[in-house]
């Protein structure tokens, strides 16, 4: 039952707007559509079993070594290739977050064990969690940005998170695949050397809009690691697609700031018009917004050909929570008429 | 040194005609590059989770149930499912044969063996492969047609080995990916629901020349196997691209004919011209050939900027083999002339 799982089941729902998936709404780059078309051209080669140009240009782009970069069919791939890797025996999952974590550690680790965030405190992570940071724990799994809050984690207690991680040989796995929709910088990228237990999770999915191509990375500076995970990934496992994407992707820095620009401003009218709706809203730094509501919003708003994202089978989360993608002027303006119409 | 292990690097080679590689000379089919041209429009969406169009549109060709099919991010993906589910305590190559399967299974299975066909049987399965099938063994890995001879495995032989490998409690995972290329009907897709223990790899890489996309499929009626490889492949492993392009092949049904005559015709020719040329063939039934020769053929070839297969590396070859695709009239008359000039 995946549509209960994710959202973006725009295949078996009728469906006008998808406010359900967390994409750019400034849609793919038109460099990344050029490269993706040439690509057709030199589909009867194998892609790059070592994705050279691929990883020359992320290298370049993210000021790291190339050996620190692993490429995965979608950042899902690098998830099941850790889990199947390490065969993990405890595996802790700060939640509500993402489901793929589970769904990657479930059939791999012994055990998967959650740190519940609190609703008092915005489903957020506090001080408290470095109490859950046990010894016997193998890995750590945390979003920054967190999805579904869009909430960043305090930049100095993440330290102190990887710090004590560090000392008790857990590894760290920081999910950032939201990251390039926040202001500041707030990416821990730059600590991979002095945190070898630090692995961090990109993808080009959203920022680029294109979750139908398929590419995330990984960043680590302990290269048995990543030299680890990969032996567990399919040899050829970035397409020609992908590699042609991502490189032209590392070219549309430009791209990221225009789109962050646009996402701040609607995010920022989405904030106005459920304050004025009385619908609560949770503080979101990036491209969704996790907002509660009694209603059952989702089945009302999908008569109107509206998607939303159910978050109730997040661990963590009760009904009457929904998270909500920051779309184009235009599609937000529908949502909130379509709300007040409810 | 991934361009020793596998054919096709000419991301590391100056090349003008790669026969390293074994892929349909007639190139991708119209409509498969028009869908694939078309999925670029509707990247911003997720992939079907499910795969339900081309999971239809292939079972309906294979005449199998819809349950039957797993799809993968390319062949080499399924390999690693397999071997990442099932971590096997004893697996059975045969050899020499595609180094994918130890590639997947190296880091999974506790034990891998190799059965070495002989150079009198002129490396191919014979009746004493029966014997190798001992009871703690977990998975038997054949290829039929095989790579990198092209030869196909007795009909009957085969039952006989699925026979055998059921009765011990042995999983067969059977390679077809060559099988489209030879003449007559030798896949086992009709034994499936038979033969329980019997898992089929096909992909449409080789016959729609679209190693590019990344697309394979296994074919099992047990699904409870099915069910346990797709929990360790990543979710959303099939790109849109993917899913376009399966679906676009599974209406060239057409186009797999004429490639076979194409092929049949250009491979008599090469045999012709190898038996001219005084070089030894092996008899193939694909879009490869297998040639022994004890000169640098690589080497002087590469250096006109032809790509042949030395298959030094094969398990269960020595020096002196080469493989080289059967490509277009004009290429393999270039090939033809360039060992003339030798």
């Amino acid at each position: 039952m995946s549509e209960i799982i994710h959202g973006g089941d725009v295949y078996r729902n009728k469906v006008n707007i998808d406010f359900s998936v967390s994409i750019n709404p400034c849609g793919v780059p038109a460099k990344v559509k050029t490269a993706l078309k040439d690509a057709i051209d030199s589909l009867e080669k194998y892609p790059d079993i070592r994705c050279e140009k691929l990883t020359k240009a992320a290298a370049k782009m993210l000021d790291v070594k190339e050996e620190q970069l692993v490429f995965g069919n979608g950042s899902s791939d690098l998830f099941m290739g850790i889990a199947n890797a390490f065969k993990p025996s405890k595996v802790l999952i700060a939640a509500p977050s993402f489901y793929g974590y589970e769904y990657a550690f479930l059939p791999n680790a012994e055990n998967i064990i959650y740190y519940f965030m609190k609703e008092e405190d915005d489903f957020g992570i506090t001080d408290d969690f470095l109490n859950a940071l046990t010894d016997d724990l193998d890995f750590v799994i945390l979003a920054n940005p967190n999805n579904p809050t869009g909430a960043l984690i305090d930049d100095l207690l993440l330290i102190r998170i990887l710090k004590t991680a560090k000392d008790k040989n857990i590894r760290v796995i920081l999910d950032e695949c939201f990251i390039e929709f926040t202001e500041g910088n707030h990416s821990l990228v730059k600590k991979i050397d002095e945190y070898p237990n630090l692995c961090i999770i990109r993808s080009f999915t959203k920022i680029f809009a294109i979750p139908g191509v398929r590419l995330g990375y990984l960043i680590s500076s302990d290269l048995s690691f990543n030299e680890k995970v990969k032996k567990h990934l399919a040899e050829w496992n970035i397409s020609a697609f992908g590699q042609a994407a991502g490189v032209a992707c590392t070219e549309c820095m430009d791209y990221v700031e225009t789109s962050k620009n646009v996402i701040k401003e609607e995010r920022d009218f989405l904030y106005d018009e459920f304050k004025r709706l009385d619908i609560k809203a949770y503080d979101s730094t990036c491209n969704f917004i996790l907002i509660k509501d009694t209603r059952k919003l989702d089945e009302e708003l999908l008569k109107r050909e509206i998607l939303l994202r159910n978050c109730s089978n997040f661990k963590g989360l009760d009904e009457g929570y929904y998270r909500i993608a920051v779309r184009t002027h235009e599609e937000n303006r529908e949502l909130v008429e379509a709300l007040k119409n409810l």
